[in-house]
């Protein structure tokens, strides 16, 4: 006999696996461990910052270069997320991948502070997670911005209704 | 045998169902998907956004009204919500209602940005949540506020001690 | 048999209960309820602000009287706390100790408010958790700090890496 005959108990299992590699990214984008951050990702991983950053980053190897060489023009960032918001996929044999969507945001301090006043961005994360045999990573990621405060490049919109 | 015999897992499953209560009712505002966030009530819910704000909205109609015709007065908002506290009542069949205190920290921009300025609100929801037939839903809704900046109406304090 | 044979619905419950013991943190200092605060730590509990700060507090009633005395300082706070991340120590018995790190988005209002601008904070809790008898409690905090504004004394870093 099963201890979790419906599935509820994994289910929550994986939605903590999946909140916690939600949060490594955070934090280890704020430490500037692009090879950590890009490990929480699949090999063939699909990230998208926004139209005003440059095309779609595809591997975790193409990420982890794109982070080392972008990080590090930060003086400093901290990215708090929450509101997080997970789907998984309805399959017989329990779930394999889910969908998300996280806040963020994220302050952002340059070398030249105060003379570049500090970026603010109220966003959100919209994810794509799979399981690997190594565990839950991020199969795809889009950053979708509801507004920001001295970062004003292109963002994608989050969608919202005009009025 | 029950395989959750002190109804642990079950309260584990109705605290993620409520958590994502608390996610949409942001998701939607901020989308400004009124029928969306009403939806999320029950149908003689009360909601009061402090007395600045006019008189509570009785039910989920009027909550749907006053939110379609309220939200769009904001060209951007994004509701980040954290410190989520929930607290099932104590009854011999198990929970069905519970009370709850969720930390806000909201940042809303206005049409004529940046003449007027960005109101960003530090605050916290006091919810009642009751099990329906549908699932759970927000009975009551009570904004109390910790600070504001930019946004200077009368809003309920959080109950501060003087010192 | 065990309803529970891996201990994944323990861990589970005692994450919840350490969550909610980071959130009392947060909704009670934001009220100024400085005993409340100080019973949430071991009896012997470290508290470790920052340098800026003064020596670090030895045991829960030196914490209880430190914020008795400086909490009122402030005319008004609000501690958002998000990235709750907890690594529970592996032993044969199952988890009685866990580390956490915890991201935090502090503002603060000042009496002289507005002379004296709003202080921001965006940090980071590094705590220690045991479970006593009376249930789990902060056995160790240390603040550590990536960026603030208007509040410039001095803080432990977070370990950026240098780029």
């Amino acid at each position: 006999m099963s201890a979790d005959p419906n599935g509820l108990l994994q289910q929550l299992v994986d939605r903590q696996q999946i909140v916690d590699l939600v949060h490594a990214y955070c934090r280890n984008v704020d430490l500037v461990n692009a090879a950590e951050v890009a490990a929480l990702f699949t090999d063939d991983c699909v990230v998208d910052y926004g139209p005003g950053l440059g095309e779609p980053t595809r591997g975790s190897a193409q990420l982890e270069d794109r982070l080392a060489r972008g990080l590090p023009r930060f003086a400093a960032t901290s990215h708090h997320v929450s509101n997080i918001d997970i789907t998984f996929d309805t399959t017989p044999d329990g779930p394999d991948a889910a969908d998300g969507v996280t806040y963020l945001y994220a302050w952002h301090r340059f070398p030249d502070h105060p003379a570049t006043p500090d970026a603010h961005l109220w966003g959100q994360y919209h994810d794509r997670f799979v399981r690997t045999a190594a565990g839950w990573r991020i199969a795809t990621r889009t950053l979708r911005v509801a507004g920001q405060e001295a970062f004003d490049v292109a963002w994608y919109p989050i969608g919202r209704r005009s009025g």
